[in-house]
């Protein structure tokens, strides 16, 4: 060892990014911050959420409080989001008093407001399902045949947002919730596909590879990287897509942009401006996580390679089953398969919620999804063919 | 989505690994805690130190204090260590009222004791340097011909520990220092060589590849994973070099092992039981960082694969320079190759200071070393061409 002189510089310091909300995606952006040495804080609603166990930068407040929101905003050079959640006036608010408020106000409002997103998509001319405002049960059947795709325009009722409605009464049902809705054609289409796109104040664009989906009960199960058997034509297509949007939009940040996949073409689904579960193989499987894509994006650094490390990823969410001791059962998963790779959340175990994810990286698609889907299985029932 | 009951069950508590000492290695230690899902916290001696900056479960308190160490473990279901000067007695008696101390206080002793250290390897047949305990000048000219290496049995004086001295003077200046020295041949080796192995308590044994590292001045510099060139009989030797030392001291948690390559083969430089520097690497370049497999350790969990990701990867070190402001040249170092992983320790920038390093995967050796060489010699000067 050599010996220096023990005289500290003053230290310019890095700036910090700030993200509101405290969920699993701000726990995982956490982790590529203290990677990038840059600053880090969240704003969680109560110090056991996710992120708030693990983040020494945690500052507790409402997101729904503008007084809050500003508190918060204080501290940080930029703000960004885990969740769609925050009143866009408070956004707006944030961003007239000069605080960077990153993906921005004018992106945002898309990911609130489901109707005026297919408008604005059909405006540019982006293929999407069918879809229609609607506010009786006459203009539901008037839309067209069941099954018809019912949709609340913002939010949703009681964490719910999406129904698949197979007759009248199902859609009565929703129109009684008494919330903004709209009819979406239900597609049959082949399978679903996403693609994670980033954006940066400097209009850098990075585009990762296009990924299948798998969902169950409206719950992404599976992520298979790249999407198997996709053409080069779609799958550029694919990408062209996301940084189109995310480039018209004006998104700093991620944009993530789920598709259906047809026979005619590709539909697109749904969009998030932030870290998203299709990424989440990202972290092992690409040599830029899209948390640190994120933050490269919202701090207005270079964007890193979206490049896989290995040939094919999978990623399997891990929900949670009858028993909360996932901890108990690490030993069999780790011990069945030391490639595996946990990543557990720290939240509490609910029946059905996305609890942490794992993800193999290989050459076989097939292989790697046995390997996935074992290992959830195991840490969500404690057995490997739970479903 | 779907609709969940509100219905958390209680939360059987995943285990706290507590580590003593709150450097780079327990930030990066941090990051592995997270993903895992394990609770973690860190005994800082200030809430400016590198991992203090980012972990919540920060302590303050005096690794040389016995109660502060007792109040540390006391919250946690084992203890590990980021260095090695907590007081072997306090260790001792941390482990004799039940604390899980691991490694254990048999084999960190090693650690502390550079002199039985090498009688203990040399009684097991292991090849070291030729050493002896020294106290005089006479004593040190008795031992062999110029330079001789001079070392600090236990810690060091004024942060510095290995000495070598080309003349009597320069020796004499070190028995001047009045600590306890042992003399050790000068080695004339080829190259210098490490490799990392991981121990558990159900004595699952797990071994990196050996990489070739560089020091300068007494600092790493570089690593380059596999080490080019190593023979198969010689990589082997030195991977069941590393598991027979961790198993026949009993080490859980990492092992790593510094060795000297000669033509006549390989002599045991150093041991550290502790993330080492030679496996920051590991983060980027193997299935399984060196933190997480530390944590996996230390929690008697099954290991994880220490297989690479890349065929190979290069390190280097990031030393502080002149300017303190290193953020200010992220968007160079990120512009020029976004394939780069860029580390950085939030540490105070202090000329020839370790503040961060950067990892470089693919192909061919001599390419990463350019790259990573050049990124880390901008993080340092501002330009690329720096020693």
């Amino acid at each position: 060892m050599t010996e220096y002189p023990e005289t500290p510089r003053a230290i310019p310091a890095p700036p910090v990014a700030g993200m509101v909300g405290a969920g699993q995606l701000a726990r995982m952006t956490s982790q590529a911050a203290t990677g990038l040495g840059v600053g880090f804080r969240v704003l969680a609603a109560a110090a056991d959420e996710s992120a708030a166990q693990v983040v020494a930068g945690t500052q507790l407040g409402d997101y729904r409080s503008l007084a809050d929101l500003r508190g918060f905003a204080a501290g940080c050079d930029v703000v960004t989001f885990d969740h769609e959640h925050v009143p866009g006036e408070h956004l707006a608010a944030l961003e007239s008093e000069g605080v960077q408020v990153r993906p921005g106000t004018a992106a945002l409002r898309f990911t609130q407001d489901k109707l005026a997103m297919r408008e604005w998509l059909t405006g540019l001319g982006i293929a999407c399902p069918r879809f229609a405002p609607v506010r009786t049960l006459a203009e539901v059947e008037a839309f067209g045949s069941w099954p018809v795709v019912l949709k609340a325009v913002s939010g949703g009722y009681d964490g719910k947002g999406v129904w698949v409605c197979e007759t009248a009464a199902e859609a009565k049902e929703v129109l009684n919730h008494g919330i903004d809705v709209m009819a979406e054609e239900h597609v049959a289409f082949e399978r679903e596909l996403a693609v994670v796109a980033a954006r940066s104040p400097h209009r850098q664009g990075a585009v990762y590879p296009v990924v299948e989906t798998v969902q169950r009960d409206g719950i992404c199960r599976e992520v298979i990287a790249p999407a198997p058997g996709l053409p080069p034509g779609r799958r550029a297509a694919a990408q062209q897509l996301a940084l189109l949007i995310a480039s018209e939009l004006g998104v700093t940040g991620l944009l993530a942009v789920e598709l259906f996949e047809t026979q005619a073409g590709l539909l697109v689904n749904e969009l998030a401006m932030r870290p998203h579960n299709t990424g989440h193989w990202t972290i092992d499987g690409a040599r830029t996580s899209q948390f640190e894509q994120h933050l490269r994006a919202v701090l207005d650094l270079p964007l890193g390679s979206p490049a896989m490390t290995a040939p094919a990823a999978v990623m399997a969410n891990v929900l949670g089953g009858d028993d909360p001791d996932v901890y108990d059962r690490y030993i069999h998963v780790m011990a069945a398969d030391p490639a595996v790779k946990v990543h557990m959340y720290g939240k509490p175990v609910r029946p059905g919620r996305k609890i942490g994810h794992v993800t193999v990286l290989g050459e076989d698609p097939a292989e790697l999804g046995d390997r996935a889907r074992r290992a959830a299985s195991y840490l969500r029932w404690g057995r490997e063919d739970g479903e």
